[in-house]
């Protein structure tokens, strides 16, 4: 799945992924009113506005870029009609032609890791039968519980050609807390590095290792380190925009073959509209402010690279 | 909620929660053959067999125990419809005056921890209206990200008077890889725990806090020292039983009081019927074998809490 992820990158000229985390603040009235006057203000109603929402969205982006990542947390807190609208953008995206990476962030015991691993990347055994759920193409896992909570993913991607990222370094202001801490020296998100690549050798598909790794934008001295540990991981860049991460700081994430990263921009591109800088587009046309803050953000992290 | 859970372990004597992962092998034949018979071999046959059976264990053991903890993954797996069954499941515990321990494992970064919690715990909010969507009474959250993803746990737990369980040293085999490392001298588990009292501090409901602790039956003697270090924490103990835990393992886990833990047991009980103790009652009676199973395992526990 790495593999074809990497050719996307190359052929779209853009290492870029959507962030599809409809938030209802976000949502333009009009959107929300039309899902409300057919549905009501209830948690359907809200689930036909976010799926109205992406489904702009994805229409006028889909071409520029390889990937889109919904954030499930966004769709599960509307409950099962939620996710019915997160199953439908997944199915959406993928008819698209876009890489779905699901950002689910899953991990438990052995067994456990082996449901949510067959439900997200795999076949579940029903009778005599085997049958996909969510079949997104790559999902995100916490490592907490340590190698047997990660082995089954790891196992799926291998008999499915299948891709996850497995969180290392966090975007988010307190992720230090944990992660920074010192073992032996060095610090956690280090170790975790390691067992990346030990993770993924196994798991290689054409130059990259189907098991990458998330590193935060927010933390461009850690990426310099962790991209040259762990230099057959693709890396998830979260925290670009929003969060305060910019193209320059965005430079050595990336290998010197300039993949090896894709770095996600979630409310800098869906809530375009709402920025100044796209205002002239208005609520109406949310799509197309999106599209520019997608061409904004190539143009951003291309001329970046050029410029290392 | 805690003093809601605490009291009604004082009631039924037993501090027992039964872990309702209703795996398809774990699944009596003739529940899944009436369920096939309905929806044919699909998810929606999978998840209406998982809700018959749940149904029926419920229905023989609600009485003798204050709570259930559904593993989600095990609904997750079989998506939306999945899901669905899982909805059924709470709601009917919940009914039967059970609390509801949704065994999730989320942790993100703030705004979609914040999604998590209120989807979970708390109310969304749709237009004019707050809905409630999964609306557990408890979940198990992974500390990864550190404060920044669980403080809307917190959050919630405080408004709604709700809970959260946070993995601090799970059951499985692999958890010291990251967990035990040690930190200025201090395993990561206890720094953890540290974060665990930080985090509940404000959060009391009674004797105890809200924001409890996963500490696993199979580290008994970590159990231990983290029973003395978060002392107004309630313990979520997995691992009693198939996964090796034992009752005389357990009694460190509680506080003097006898109070302050409360032991998971899932295929222990949910696939009693499989097990040569309890083959007389046949898989016709499953939930028979269930109930005595729960029983047992009070036995085991209560006198193992006499004799410490």
């Amino acid at each position: 799945m790495v593999k074809k992820l990497s050719e996307k990158i190359i052929q779209t000229g853009a290492p870029i992924v959507v962030g599809l985390d409809p938030m209802m603040k976000y949502i333009p009235e009009h959107i929300q009113k039309a899902a409300f006057a057919e549905h009501g203000e209830t948690l359907k109603g809200a689930a036909e506005a976010i799926w109205q929402f992406n489904k702009e969205i994805v229409d006028h982006v889909y071409d520029l870029i390889p990937a889109v990542k919904p954030q499930i947390a966004m769709y599960e807190q509307f409950g099962v009609e939620g996710l019915i609208a997160y199953q439908k953008t997944v199915d959406y995206c993928q008819e698209k032609g876009l890489v779905v990476i699901g950002d689910i962030k899953r991990g438990d015991i052995g067994s456990t890791s082996e449901a949510y691993a067959i439900g997200h990347l795999g076949k579940v055994q029903v009778g005599s039968k085997k049958l996909e759920a969510f079949h997104e193409d790559i999902v995100t896992v916490n490592p907490y519980l340590g190698s047997d909570g990660v082995d089954p993913f790891v196992k799926v991607c291998k008999e499915e050609n299948k891709g996850i990222f497995i969180l290392v370094k966090t975007s988010n202001p307190s992720s230090g807390e944990f992660q920074d801490r010192l073992i032996d020296g060095k610090p956690l998100y280090e170790w975790v590095g390691e067992k990346v690549n030990e993770w993924g050798s196994d798991c290689m598909d054409g130059e990259y290792s189907n098991v990458g790794a998330v590193v935060g934008a927010t933390y461009p001295e850690m990426g310099k380190v962790l991209r040259k540990l762990m230099s057959k991981a693709y890396i998830l860049v979260p925290g670009y925009g929003a969060q305060g991460g910019k193209g320059k700081d965005l430079v050595h994430f990336f290998n010197e073959d300039g993949l090896g990263a894709i770095v996600n921009s979630s409310r800098g591109i869906i809530a375009a509209y709402a920025q100044e800088q796209y205002a002239k587009f208005g609520a109406e046309h949310f799509g197309e402010a999106s599209r520019q803050a997608v061409l904004d953000m190539k143009e951003d992290i291309g001329s970046a690279l050029q410029n290392r």
